[in-house]
């Protein structure tokens, strides 16, 4: 109860409390049973979040070119609104199904697996090596949902500022993989490297740090080869 | 009901939008109390929401900079962690009271009156003439809970893309004012500045577009000139 003018948020914000937890228990069963899924099937799942525009769709572009001939890729593509990004990744000749949340600010395990069991219709009996998650772009709410991924990297872009790992700390918490992105932009802004790494790694010790462009390539190669690793791992049930 | 293993996440669904709905009609409730509290005292409220890193804190410090020996501001900074922003806006000598979410993704009208009981503590009776509130960096949630403020306004950083506004109609369609920040980078992207001025205003067609850039100062006196205007509005009680 505020103790100014006596109105009621403390008791709301208790309810809310209250129903969160029980969504997040939902979630939580719904992820498990999709993790279960993509195990029995031999696929390596990879949750990507991010703020709007820190280049997610766009790294997804740079990994299909590079790596579609070797490995089996899938795409489900989470968004507010629109089918844009789907169609970026159908461009580049891979499956994609567009996930559009009418407004919720983040996927939730279930509706994964409505667009798995989508994305399957499109395959045809083709096996997946990798299926790439592209979350709402939301840098908070995503990273309280599980959705049954093997991995999740979380993107920073350079124009952001480094210090959003301070500012965001779950998405950091929650992830494998920091991938800064848009390294090319470092000369334009007063962007601290280093602060950036320390601050992430006090967070999560095992995080792993990439410092990408995809403007110019660099960095990218780590990033091939922690997907080729990774669908390794999984094939050998580490 | 899921037609493939039949799970119950259309049930969970239905319950979603249940609680939100009455989330939100209590944060209206709150919102118009708000309003009437900044009302009664002559305040223009201004909140302020984008993506994390589009500049909103680097905004503020420009405003301050430039006009705090003609207005009297404060400033209500939201963030999920840390008490950062709020410290580079005292840095300013202006008032400013950090409001930390503790993990959620938004700000609510109840918050916003316990912070401003706050920052009035710190007034000694003083009058503002201008109450910022900072939102969390997310483009999503904030869009759906009014604050209580006369003038909500979005921004969208260059390098996020011009394709925001269409992936995130909310935001524009609820705001009053779009600024395009960062204009400096212009040249380092691929960038359609007509193209997201028109998909702007194809979702708001009574939107004001600003192209700022805080680092060169550009279009700053447009966004100067408008909170003067605002601020007479209010005095004449339009």
């Amino acid at each position: 109860m505020c103790d100014t003018c006596g109105c009621d948020h403390d008791i709301k914000e208790k309810k809310v409390v209250d129903v969160n937890q029980s969504l997040l228990k939902a979630n939580e069963e719904a992820a498990a049973s999709n993790r279960k899924h993509f195990n029995d099937k031999g696929i390596l799942a990879i949750n990507i979040i991010s703020s709007p525009g820190s280049g997610k769709t766009t790294l997804l572009e740079k990994t299909i070119e590079s790596m579609k001939e070797d490995i089996s890729i899938g795409v489900l593509e989470g968004d507010i609104e629109t089918e844009l990004d789907a169609e970026r990744i159908r461009a580049k000749g891979v499956p994609a199904v567009q996930l559009t949340t009418g407004g919720a600010c983040h996927l939730e395990a279930a509706l994964i697996h409505k667009g798995f069991h989508s994305l399957e219709h499109q395959l045809n009996g083709k096996k997946l090596d990798v299926l790439f998650i592209e979350n709402v772009g939301n840098l908070v709410c995503p990273s309280f949902f599980d959705l049954g991924e093997h991995v999740r990297v979380v993107l920073i872009s350079v124009p952001e500022g480094q210090d959003k790992p301070l500012k965001y700390p779950k998405a950091i918490k929650t992830s494998q993989v920091l991938m800064i992105s848009k390294a090319d932009l470092v000369p334009h802004f007063d962007f601290d490297m280093e602060k950036i790494k320390k601050d992430a790694l006090s967070l999560n010790p095992s995080l792993k740090i990439m410092v990408t462009s995809a403007k110019t390539g660099d960095g990218l190669e780590d990033w091939f080869e922690f997907i080729k690793t990774s669908i390794n791992k999984r094939t050998q049930g580490v």
